[in-house]
């Protein structure tokens, strides 16, 4: 067997064995294949496709590339949610406290953010004394103990992806649905979950354009995961628009704790979509006893408090939490309205970009985070606006500011017609089959 | 303009600007494009082709990436045959002489051979003396002089096809019809011949599998040279079974020799076609007065002295050419048919393999070649033998005689029924049109 003999099947359309996909991926990692046949033979795969056999052979491959997480020792149910990614999406940072409190686990390995605003572990490291680096023995002991716990990517899990990755990244073969597919589920079935929600987001702040190609993705990413034997599901999500009103990093834990005392936003609706979906995943709950569940831990304060433990035992100050005011926040300024009229469009990478620009996100892997900068969303698509009205309001330090007040204010567009109202969901993909919203 | 966007828009089926073309076959040969991003291109390009518009552009602009050759001084018509290759095949050595003859010039840069027999080059430098290295001016002189010469390549003709081709061979993006087509184009077009012809092989010992495949690439081709405003046109020929009776490199020169005093063979009739349709693509000739004008180059013994005259030209000793038999040659074994029948089939690809494995050709660049070895057919596709009849003969020094002739014993087919007469030439490809033989 050789690469060649491999390119040559792809290019010509033929399905290839699980022999050949382990030899492609394996010799990649170990450096025997050189990128230049690499790239060949992904770019092969874009245009002429995988089928789920071999696209699950390829997540296969790749998640046996490195570490396996093995979480059977917490004698319980280990739930995951994985989002595709978005502005303002902080939606892990309240799923876990409200998923503990509903009697799963949550045991969360998440990466740091590049581009747009920190990821969830940024996030979380704007809280005072927080540790994202806590030894295997810490983390799974803060699991047992509290029910979730949220650290960055210590294990090494399927370096294959890492390496696939950074290549396709510069060879045009990012777009490819089996690729994506296999890059996700590689990782998400080595990290050790028994039930997965999948987020996929589509829209101008997202990876997948349209709702079309978001269900594809979906679609096979849910085929591959049920073939792995977990029990996993995916939402299709809007991200035409930030997630959260609050982007940036503390700005953002501001807003979930907005959402564990019971503010209803759009953030509070789709992180209880997402809940309601995975404890159904479980078995455990219907979607209506889920719902009663999901209320009860909010209307009774355990979830708020719950992320406050949380913090705790991670070593993080949890004053923060119950008295978010705390947070320091960057000097205010304003975004307005230069018409009349409807917010018709948002392109939410453009609301990602102005926060990086703040210094809030990184443009390189060792750039440092200002935790204390981000914007507050006053408006949303279909808001009502007259020339004047606060847009949103920017929080910074001096850096980037007219950069970061352009970006937003032409991100932002004002029509004389009220668009549809945008759902935050578009479907639900089970094992089953779709179900639209 | 980056190189990822030029990816983008081949993998997405749109046709590229010729400033796009140019950037990256300039970006690739200078460096400043990784051959990881110049394989995915190669990649997307042979699975989504080319328009002869960016097929042109690329030709043109791998052709500027070195020298282009100006023979204008020569003052007359400069021809040249380009053949893309196959087994014993030594047209150019007789069509040179022959074409000088009939009062146009051939002023030929060969390469050397790498795999099967050795090149056009290396079968010249089996005549003691021959040099083909002769300097710019030098071989200018024996053009103007002889009619006729033939140098191994020294101008730095399209370096970019250099690197792409390299590039090509390793990442299964040989075979695309738009990339075979610039690379043999932007090398003929920088010869600095005004008409062209070119042979273009199918079948078994050639690159191209099958007439129909041939006729895509001659008709590109021609298509191209008639947009660089050269006068040229393409004959697909069968390459079943070698060319040649005699296959090395002194035997090639015998055989050679054979035809310019008159034998009329396989090897006589398609130099014949050539010939003819050369000569009447310059203009000077129709069909009907090439004939005329060949024969008597044949008969009157003029195109065998101008071999002799071009050969003492470029310092080799024409004694050989007159007396052929001077030629040191292996010692002779044969091959045999083990049954009665027709030959049916052969794999000329094989025997070929076979005069490599005697010595004959090259496995790496370093290799030597030793002249003195080859194999003379004594059948061709539909010649009727016995059991014990000689197949061909072998000339060997000891070196792989076993493995070669195992090799040729099997690349011969006998069986019950005499196969179908098989024509020299398939189809002649002119800028008007295609004409079936």
């Amino acid at each position: 067997m050789t690469i060649l003999d491999i390119i040559e099947k792809k290019k010509t359309k033929q399905e290839l064995t699980r022999e050949e996909i382990r030899f492609f991926v394996n010799g990649f990692t170990d450096g025997s294949i050189p990128d230049y046949q690499m790239s060949a033979l992904l770019m092969a795969i874009l245009l002429n496709g995988m089928t789920d056999r071999e696209t699950f052979d390829m997540t296969d491959a790749m998640l046996h590339s490195g570490d396996v997480v093995d979480m059977s020792a917490l004698g319980g149910i280990v739930v995951d949610k994985h989002s595709t990614g978005g502005i303002g999406d902080s939606t892990t940072l309240a799923l876990a406290p409200i998923l503990a409190c509903c009697g799963v686990y949550v045991a969360k390995m998440s990466g740091r953010g590049l581009g747009f605003t920190g990821g969830t572990i940024d996030k979380l490291e704007s809280i005072p004394g927080f540790d994202t680096a806590l030894s295997e023995e810490e983390f799974f002991d803060a699991v047992k103990r509290v029910g979730c716990a949220v650290i960055g990517q210590t294990a090494n899990l399927a370096p294959a992806d890492k390496k696939i990755y950074a290549l396709r990244d510069v060879t045009g073969t990012v777009n490819s649905i089996p690729l994506i597919c296999a890059s996700i589920m590689s990782k998400k079935l080595a990290s050790g979950s028994d039930t997965i929600l999948l987020d996929v987001k589509y829209g101008s702040g997202a990876f997948m354009p349209d709702p079309e190609s978001a269900l594809e993705l979906a679609t096979k990413m849910v085929t591959i995961g049920t073939i792995a034997g977990k029990r996993i599901g995916a939402l299709i999500t809007d991200m035409q628009q930030p997630l959260s009103d609050h982007v940036g990093n503390s700005l953002e834990i501001i807003g979930i704790v907005d959402v564990l005392k019971g503010k209803k936003n759009r953030l509070y609706y789709e992180i209880r979509e997402v809940a309601l979906r995975l404890l159904a995943l479980t078995g455990k709950y219907t979607l209506a006893t889920a719902e009663a569940a999901f209320d009860n831990a909010i209307d009774s304060g355990r979830a708020l408090n719950k992320f406050a433990e949380m913090v705790e035992a991670q070593h993080g100050d949890p004053s923060y939490i119950l008295h978010p005011e705390k947070f320091v926040i960057g000097k205010r300024d304003v975004v307005v309205a230069q018409s009349d009229g409807y917010v018709t469009h948002m392109v939410a990478a453009d609301i990602g970009r102005a926060v990086t620009h703040l210094g809030g996100g990184r443009m390189t892997k060792s750039d440092a985070i200002d935790f204390s900068v981000g914007v507050i969303m006053h408006v949303a698509i279909g808001s009502e606006v007259k020339k004047g009205d606060v847009l949103c309001e920017v929080f910074h330090n001096g850096k980037g500011l007219q950069e970061a007040e352009e970006l937003i204010s032409n991100a932002i567009t004002i029509g004389n017609d009220k668009p549809a109202e945008h759902k935050i969901a578009y479907a639900y993909v089970g094992k089953d089959g779709v179900e639209l919203y």
